[in-house]
């Protein structure tokens, strides 16, 4: 089930610039008995990314109206969310005015194995780098080339996810989530300034963890650290947190602080319990 | 005019993958009498395009018979070619087997003063700065957010191009150019490894300095060596070669290369003389 602009389509102009150059933002909700979880948090972030992009962000009732009318009686599901800066402009040059293009559209919710949420996943550094774009980092934009091409390193090494790296070997994120480690009861994610994509669930991970005053730092991680934590998870609105139980032959276990932060984002149900 | 997998139509699926993630190429043909210059310097791109990014090139055969069939009886204009990887995929990976979406279209030649082309224009330095990729520098794919910030800065300046610079401060190329400069009879032009599009005028002019024995260098360039040219000229398949006759408050005369280049150029048929 798809809405374009309010209506119930399938198809859009091949003049909208989502096709032509990528110019646009998505969002990616998991749906819980018919609601969008962590609506505000994404609203939050798809209004910096239009900020950022120049991009008119339609009205968030309509969005909100639009999007539960599509969640309507699903039990569990998935539902993405593009902004387009809509039709037309001249070469790359936005128009002065454009109509922002809303598509809406809901898909089956992933059967990701449960063993994943429990015991964790086996995963490895990718060869693919991130480039460098401070003009674009943090927000969640439609120019997710790099992103494919770690999708299909992970597909073809059959691993559910993958450690992905910017150009200057800084660890940033994974090809799909956040990533975050444990050392010596210090919570450290990546810094995203030059790359990667502020998840809300990382954002609200970080929240949570400085709430109980916990030690958290945001700033550029080397692999050697990212082997030497005491834990490692992953984070994205869709999976919650898994944990990370080995990274190509360093081992870990699940420990505390990823335990307590799983049960605490199925407690704010703000995430869904596999 | 529009031609979708080689049917007259003007829409797509939501789920084609250009739209999802920009996850496809582009080129664009300056046409005239019926035919798209230059054919064979844009398919050598796109075919390499398309293998950095694992996408499957359609026969050129078939390309070549639908985008003469969109230029037949058009005296000039522009003819743009978009390869999409395709619909489907769960999320970013790509799908095993997919088949590549071919979107052609026929648009109108741009009413550039032939004042560019004769006197050049004055232009400046932006301030969007490009990133840099690795994994996607060179070719022409549709991630192309950068530009299009680019674009809307230079429609705020009113200014035909303009400048642009990467994150370390490297002159790369025009919001949609590329740029030569001449200093002491070496023909310079920005290498293009971390960020830029290797654009199909660039490497013809390259061509034609070496065959000339002109000296040629392709290496980082930095602003005061724009600045302190003999000479500096853009080009790209629409507009041939302009030369660049101020950059911010620095003048430049249209010198002998600019000159001989635009005129070879011409005599190859592979841009419209103005």
């Amino acid at each position: 089930m798809i809405l374009i602009n309010g209506q119930y389509e399938a198809q859009i102009s091949v003049h909208d610039r989502a096709l032509q150059y990528g110019d646009g933002l998505f969002e990616t909700f998991a749906v819980k008995d018919g609601k969008p979880l962590a609506w505000e948090e994404h609203i939050q972030r798809l209004e910096k990314g239009c900020k950022q992009l120049y991009i008119t962000c339609p009205e968030i009732s309509l969005l909100h109206t639009e999007c539960l009318q599509l969640c309507t009686s699903v039990e569990l599901g998935v539902l993405k969310l593009i902004l387009s800066r809509g039709s037309g402009g001249r070469g790359y040059t936005p128009p002065g005015i454009s109509a922002t293009t809303r598509i809406i559209s809901l898909h089956e919710w992933p059967d990701h194995p449960s063993s994943y949420h429990q015991n964790g996943i086996g995963i490895s550094i990718c060869e693919t780098r991130l480039g460098h774009s401070p003009a674009l980092s943090g927000i969640k934009h439609l120019n997710r080339l790099e992103q494919v091409l770690l999708g299909r390193e992970l597909s073809l090494k059959q691993s559910p996810e993958g450690i992905a790296l910017d150009i200057d070997d800084n660890v940033i994120e994974a090809c799909k989530s956040n990533v975050f480690l444990v050392k010596n009861d210090v919570l450290i994610t990546p810094m995203l300034d030059r790359a990667g994509v502020e998840g809300v669930i990382r954002n609200r991970i970080i929240e949570i963890a400085e709430c109980a005053n916990s030690q958290v730092q945001i700033r550029h991680v080397r692999v050697e650290e990212l082997l030497g934590a005491d834990e490692v998870f992953l984070s994205n609105s869709i999976i919650g947190i898994w944990p990370v139980n080995r990274i190509n032959s360093v081992s870990y276990e699940p420990g505390k602080y990823t335990r307590n932060l799983q049960q605490q984002l199925v407690n704010e149900q703000i995430v869904v319990l596999p």
